[in-house]
């Protein structure tokens, strides 16, 4: 079969506020085969970018439109996808934004995939099982520490047993504040809770505001310490990752190729990776971090903040890993990034997140329910409409 | 003073070719202040989607078009384009394509500065005296041996000491091959010629291809070996380093930060970082990486391919760094690529190229010639024109 036609559709909420949630809008892919089967992928972020890197004109011959090493490809196997996978990183190589584009197009192939030969992604991934998942919520540090206790306690009651905080006054101000607020979330979330915290880059280029604060990670049993500092300070990771022993650090989100993810390993000496499949190329490369991952004692966990079909691209990468065991899940996402999809991916009773065992990703956009959110868009160069948002 | 308005103008060629000729368009960056001082910068390939990361709209507060962090700053300084390249950074965190949007906006941010105190950018960076540089001519190694020989040394008559092969043949066949394209480089230069081999990433994942062709660049004299990997590599670049002396690695063209370059000096351990202006963030960037390779005893050189203006604006990051001899030059640009500009950057009588002492980068865009390049483009959203080309 081969990739007859690829369509982009950017979406978003009416109003995007200037606030740190990624759900406010989106891409969708949509990848139709020679043989008429549909299949969906999700790039993160700027849309109107990566549609824009999909139908540029040609630059020079390692500068080309994503476009132009997907369309009309063969895509019979988990080897075409790769194979298509270097094609567009060859071809695109001086094309930045290409990465990123790439990650929706991936998904797409493996959902296309799936779908053709009715098995779930994690199959053609080589695991014979997919893994219950222990999601986490993610929330802001309150203003507050007895406000962020007692978010912590409601989530412990919604059923939630691992929590993550971050940003807010985290890391501002002074190091009591800190320990105020770690001491108020342990006891929000009971010594059996899973405490982890983001640290937001705040300590970006000052090692020794984040040394300061390795007690009280500690001492109320944090279970990772994420960005502490920005992904490209790979030396100042390494120093505090020996000296913060049992608390492991967490990065890697804004990796957006397999090279990144392994220096975050190797060098930076994180515990957790943490990878965005709409970022780093889609599941392909997602997976090769998981299983490299693995071979080095580090636990692979998924960067997710949009759509359930983003989740579910985003986890299938290491759902046959069973040591690995949270993930993350959006809690509070913008009524979008739920409407999405048809189907969703509910923790059930006991608090366990499960991948849907149906063909491809499992998890389908909803077109009746995403029409509202389109965004008409149209990119004309010389003249010629290069791109014109496609009918839904 | 304020940055009043900021316009982008993508030119090309009338046909642009599959080749590696990265002088086939252009994206030009226009500057002007409250006082009405009018600057110029250039960005690195892929005109649209820089375009598009330019104006597109706000994805989530770490999702910011690249315009939102320029329009209307306070420019009065050189801490001032410190300030706003940070600004951008952390504003367009997860918009992969700002950094090299950033690129030509942070050139323009320091023409205008030098153009308003008078005084050249390398002065403005701290450099008592610009040292004239080596230029290299780069070229593809021939299909025949015989005839890369003939090619080194028509350069050589024509002034060039320095002449870089790559791609081409190189690599692709068997280690004779390579030996007799090497000899031939080296019979053709002569014996003080400085010869640099360029591998063009063609040995990524194949260390023992590399390690082959080691003992044929030290016979031959190599000064450098660039891109015998891609960047990510960074293992296999140090494994070969400690082989290949006195043969230096070269390589970091492809880096869009500082950190990314420091990464390619420190776990890389290649002997000169390439630095392209227009892909790592601007002029800002491109000098932080050169006192830090020289503290390493690292060697700077410039990665250019385009106008004299992006000529100029690369070359000041290490005007003042004596040591630092050698320069990529453009040798066999596109029209347009030439034309762009009023003055251009010529090698004088001993081969010697120097910067012009005029205030900011010195060298002008002439709009004149470039018009007949120009590609008229219009970007809508929801009925709402975001860009249009605007008068040149």
């Amino acid at each position: 079969m081969k990739i007859e036609s690829v369509d982009l559709f950017y979406f978003s909420m009416p109003q995007v506020l200037d606030i740190g949630d990624g759900s406010q809008d989106m891409l969708l892919v949509r990848m139709t085969d020679s043989a008429g089967t549909v299949a969906w992928g999700e790039c993160e972020a700027a849309p109107l970018v990566s549609i824009a890197s999909w139908i540029c004109p040609m630059s020079h011959s390692a500068c080309k439109p994503v476009a132009a090493s997907v369309i009309g490809q063969r895509l019979d196997s988990v080897a075409d996808i790769e194979r298509i996978g270097t094609l567009v990183r060859d071809n695109s190589m001086d094309l930045l934004q290409a990465d990123h584009t790439l990650s929706g197009i991936d998904m797409a192939m493996w959902d296309l995939l799936g779908k053709r030969l009715n098995e779930p992604v994690y199959k053609l991934l080589g695991y014979p099982k997919a893994y219950a998942k222990t999601p986490y919520a993610s929330l802001l540090f309150a203003d507050e520490a007895q406000q962020t206790m007692r978010e912590a306690r409601d989530l412990r009651k919604r059923g939630f047993r691992a929590v993550k905080f971050g940003w807010g006054p985290f890391g501002q101000t002074t190091v009591k504040a800190d320990v105020d607020q770690l001491a108020a979330a342990r006891e929000g979330l009971g010594p059996d809770g899973i405490l982890l915290v983001d640290a937001g880059t705040v300590w970006s280029g000052d090692f020794a505001a984040a040394e300061m604060r390795v007690s009280a990670l500690k001492q109320f049993g944090a279970t990772w310490l994420e960005e502490p500092f920005v992904s490209g300070e790979l030396d100042a990771y390494q120093r505090l990752s020996a000296l913060a022993g049992p608390v492991k650090l967490a990065g890697g989100e804004g990796c957006h190729n397999v090279h990144q993810a392994r220096h975050m390993i190797d060098y930076a000496r994180i515990g957790y990776v943490q990878i965005d499949a709409g970022r780093i190329g889609g599941i392909t490369p997602s997976k090769q971090v998981a299983d490299y991952a693995r071979s080095k004692g580090v636990t692979y966990v998924n960067h997710t903040f949009t759509s359930h079909l983003a989740l579910s691209a985003s986890i299938q990468p290491f759902a046959g890993i069973e040591s690995d065991t949270i993930c993350e899940y959006p809690v509070q996402p913008k009524a979008l990034a739920y409407e999405a999809t048809t189907e969703h991916l509910i923790p059930d009773a006991d608090g366990h997140l499960r991948l849907s065992d149906a063909p491809g990703l499992g998890v389908t956009p909803n077109p009746q329910a995403l029409r509202k959110y389109l965004v008409e868009t149209e990119i004309t160069v010389q003249g010629k409409v290069l791109y014109r948002t496609p009918k839904l």
